[in-house]
């Protein structure tokens, strides 16, 4: 198998109401990677993520973007559409069919994937709020994790959102304000949530041959994924756990052959804060139920970009923008939110109740 | 890289109105697979090629089917959305991603894929008989290929159709039928159309490692893919024939290492009968100009299924289709419309007025 590396990536500023199409938001960072790193014509693959059902949108942005890649199709899995989409880049590159990959993530706010109406195992509870709120309360019940521990997610990713001018939240929150936002279900608050945006992101993946040439390559070290069902009702036999991404989780530190305890920065799927706790354990960076005391650790860097709390979940978009941030800091290149001497990171990108899981591992 | 086979195949009925929803369609073929060839838990991958606009599908129909895979997502690129699928499963297993990936084409006949209302090149000419009569027009007057060729490619294609269960159009026609069926277009006829309907297929592809297991495995060795444009007026240069295609076609043939005229059986992207005469010239299997004289050749045996003309062109299920029956070709698995001792074939599959295009060479 052929290495891959990503060897540049753009995301452009998240906003409530962007004006811009799905197919101008797709262009946006694609255009800015097209700009200063690889002529038009080596672009052998265009893989958009993006549940908006406009058809061939794929080859629509490639003509708009001037490309005439070999590949070009639309990949979608509901909020874990974009790591999909770059293991799937990744796979075309490894395997020898493609030498190069343009992984763009594009949604709307309006995305018909914020809605799980499909879901009657969810009864009436069809928001994702609602089992947010279940696995909140599994986890207090059983570990005393504490309504204050999840706010302190929150309070930590508007920090690192308000160093990212592409996040949609760029103020900084106290834990008195998560603590007294509005209840949205008990006991979770309007600032434990994320929020449906309009965002682009874009990575470009490249083969080992065409990484040499790179001052500083990142690369896709370890990938796993892992689908455990579509509904709540059989996402995960124990409630204070994403089975998914347990097994995601070992199956990427097995193929990138390291350990927990070597990951110097990480992007976790944050769509509600006791999730980014639910992921520290399953993640093997904390121990089990001790995820809420976890918060405030300074091992390792967690969600530098602000996490999805912070800088907004447009759908299909979230986990193409994961990739870029990791990269950028692999890279040394996140400015002023630059983890100091990160070697290795890590992408942890869920989708629904985390019925689905991908974690990506990734090392200069 | 890793070789990979083809396991298993199955396509079910395709009809008008099969009053089957889109994930009953899907799981109707997967099961046949799944009931005969492969324990539940070791599918790997789980990709839903299809035009529709439901979210998360690709993973509900795994938990229908009671799968468990690590990689699950929908892929779609209008009508060569199937082949885009076998090819990325393809590069999963060929990259060791995955050892196993089931590729399921699904599509209702008012798939949102049948239109295509995006391309303004088109002018008022949105419908796909518009272009396909310009490159009727333009072969006619360059090389003097007749309405009469055309309308022999719908004689063939329907008289295979009448021996394949699966066909929605199970009737020979007659020369005499097809020249005097209703006009569309100048110069297309109805019966020189093919048409949507409902219709699913799966096709099951596994590494080298487990197809040693099998009696005849069926291998992928070439696949080639182009991307020329999304809209008509730059998918091609010369309107004689479709420049993606053979694009494709020699990026297939040189993975392949096979020549045109080592190929045994071919399933062609006849969405209109002047598609498939310039495939026998896009694929060098006629010189140029010539296909309109190559359509009673006995070289080669095309579209033995029946085509997109006797089959019905379910949007994101006809490439899975495709790669289906050329599988079952090749296994000598075909029932009474095998092809005599066939050793390698071809498929051939394109979108939106040929602008993009993909070729797929499978050997015994």
């Amino acid at each position: 198998m052929r290495r891959v590396a990503i060897s540049s990536w753009a995301t452009s500023k998240f906003a409530k109401n962007s004006k811009m199409s799905l197919l101008e938001l797709a262009c946006d960072p694609s255009a800015e990677i097209l700009k200063t790193t690889i002529p038009q014509k080596e672009v052998d693959a265009v893989l958009l993520s993006s549940c908006a059902t406009d058809q061939y949108s794929s080859t629509i942005i490639s003509e708009m973007l001037g490309l005439h890649p070999k590949v070009s199709h639309r990949i979608d899995n509901l909020c874990n559409s974009g790591t999909n989409a770059v293991a799937s880049a990744f796979s075309m590159i490894a395997s020898g069919l493609c030498d190069t990959a343009l992984v763009i993530g594009a949604e709307k706010a309006d995305s018909p994937g914020n809605k799980l109406l499909w879901d009657i195992t969810r009864g009436s509870f069809r928001l994702p709020v609602h089992w947010a709120a279940i696995f909140a309360k599994a986890h207090m019940r059983r570990y005393g994790t504490t309504e204050e521990q999840m706010a302190r997610v929150s309070v930590k990713n508007h920090k690192s959102a308000a160093r990212n001018p592409q996040a949609l939240f760029r103020k900084k929150v106290s834990l008195k304000e998560v603590m007294s936002s509005r209840k949205i279900v008990e006991p979770i608050k309007l600032l434990d949530c994320s929020a449906p945006c309009d965002g682009a992101s874009a990575v470009l993946l490249v083969s080992e041959e065409k990484a040499k040439k790179l001052e500083r390559p990142v690369w896709i070290k370890g990938i796993g994924q892992q689908t455990n069902s579509a509904s709540f009702a059989k996402a995960t036999g124990d409630l204070t756990m994403v089975e998914a991404a347990r097994r995601a989780a070992n199956d990427a530190y097995k193929m990138s052959q390291l350990r927990p305890s070597q990951i110097d920065v990480a992007e976790l799927h944050d769509a509600f804060t006791i999730l980014e706790i639910l992921a520290y354990e399953d993640l093997a960076f904390a121990r089990k139920g001790e995820g809420g005391r976890f918060v405030d650790q300074q091992e390792l860097s967690i969600n530098p970009r602000g996490g999805l709390i912070g800088c907004g979940h447009p759908v299909g978009t979230t986990g193409v923008a994961q990739v870029a941030e990791i990269a950028a800091q692999l890279a040394g290149r996140a400015g002023i939110r630059q983890v100091k001497g990160c070697r290795t990171g890590l992408v942890h990108n869920l989708a629904a109740a985390g019925s689905s899981a991908t974690v990506i591992i990734m090392g200069a």
